[in-house]
């Protein structure tokens, strides 16, 4: 399941906000459009933030009128100053308007070849999302063995991503490989994307899972229920790993039990 | 807060399942209404339905046209059948049972005798309990100090009891004694007694409360923020508390982080 596409000057996505009970698919439009998305939550997951602000750059780019190079970057800074404010602590986007400001800044040639050049640059930092995410799976499917149950905390699948997912993508690869394996999704208070979006998109691939409340993981886990952990991050840093409130109560209840734990994160 | 009472021939409690939007009194005149009401989790907490059962019996003796001793037991017994039937896991609700029809059947003297026998059985099941609350709450507020925080899962209350509490007896009796406690209260899913019953009657009471989502046990305790954590039980027997779905959870948090933990309850 692809989360997010361009199409020729806008951007295609599914409504978050809406899922588990409607599949909307929504249109984006303008740069705005985008910022207003992350903000409302329509789109999030680490790396899909990232993604959806390199394409609310491309949307600019792709809709501007300047007539100069100089006019589109000024269009393109006020843009990401818009794309900035609407979620400040999440890294990755920062990170992908930055990438894309720079090579902004660094294109040579006229109006033209700029404006292409923003859309490349956001075309292929989704695309070396879907391929990390790929590698991630391939990777982690080894740690995997059949029989498994993995129990995972808050969404980092498809859903959190362009495509494929970070810590589902390990499931999805395992399961490809023909392991029997199940999943435990915790539904993540407060916003439920346990519940709303991981359950949602395993049941859609087939994968076997079950739905718990957060409260629920020391019990399953002494209970022998569980045999591996794996979450997304947020961000990894030398002394620390950042993701949504609860994982480090998992990762307490893990070490507890002697589970296995992973941590899948594509811009490590 | 009395959360029971007796009134000739009726038994007045509040409605849980509409607090904390709205505070409905409820009138129950049968056992079947007594049933009914736990079974819908208008009554609940341990104690309290042990409380509740009993006066379910009594007014089965209030109400009843038997003219012999035989009829009104066999009246008794075909009650208790059907209380039983509303929470087979309660203990509290089968010890109070027996403990009253236990004196039923050793009641001497004439109907009247044994209608006056099971009514005021009923009515010490209840004052044991406030009386036992308020001891529990007395040496328990030995152990909290001024400024502590206290971490509480699910609703060991005046609304799980008679009157008072169990767990939370012990910070209503530090807060009467003027210790400037506060206390944090997770919301307790799936149910959400923690959010709907414990912070209404902190608040009720003027006591400070910060509600939390379960998952931020952790969070909160590796912050430092957590001085005690104090829970009630459904059971304690000689290898195990049972208690609540997340109350393990908690506990293995709070020995991760050394937080002082302690465990009230009404019949040990």
């Amino acid at each position: 399941m692809r989360t997010i596409e361009w199409r020729d000057g806008e951007v295609v996505t599914i409504d978050q906000t809406r899922l588990p009970e409607e599949e909307v698919w929504i249109r984006l439009r303008t740069c705005n459009d985008v910022a207003s998305a992350i903000k409302d939550m329509k789109v999030r997951g680490a790396p899909l933030i990232g993604a959806a602000a390199a394409y609310g750059l491309a949307l600019t780019a792709y809709h501007s009128n300047a007539k100069d190079k100089n006019s589109l970057l000024s269009e393109l800074d006020e843009a990401a100053e818009r794309l900035r404010s609407t979620r400040p602590t999440a890294v990755n986007l920062f990170w992908a308007i930055e990438r894309i400001l720079e090579k902004a800044r660094r294109a040579t040639g006229e109006v033209e070849d700029l404006r292409r050049t923003v859309i490349e640059e956001a075309e292929r930092i989704a695309e070396e999302d879907v391929e990390s995410n790929r590698r991630i799976g391939e990777n982690g499917a080894d740690l995997i063995e059949d029989g498994d149950v993995i129990l995972t905390h808050c969404n980092a699948g498809s859903l959190a991503t362009v495509e494929y997912g970070t810590a589902l993508a390990v499931v999805r690869a395992a399961h490809l490989e023909g392991k029997r394996i199940s999943v435990i999704a915790d539904e993540t208070r407060p916003k439920l994307q346990g519940a709303r979006l991981t359950a949602y998109e395993l049941i859609r691939d087939g994968i076997p899972v079950t739905l718990i409340t957060d409260s629920m993981v020391g019990y399953v886990m002494s209970k022998g229920m569980v045999d591996k952990v794996i979450v997304g991050a947020d961000r990894i840093v030398q002394d620390a790993v950042i993701n949504k409130i609860g994982t480090y109560t998992v990762a307490v209840l893990a070490h507890e039990h002697n589970i296995l734990r992973g941590c899948s994160n594509i811009n490590i």
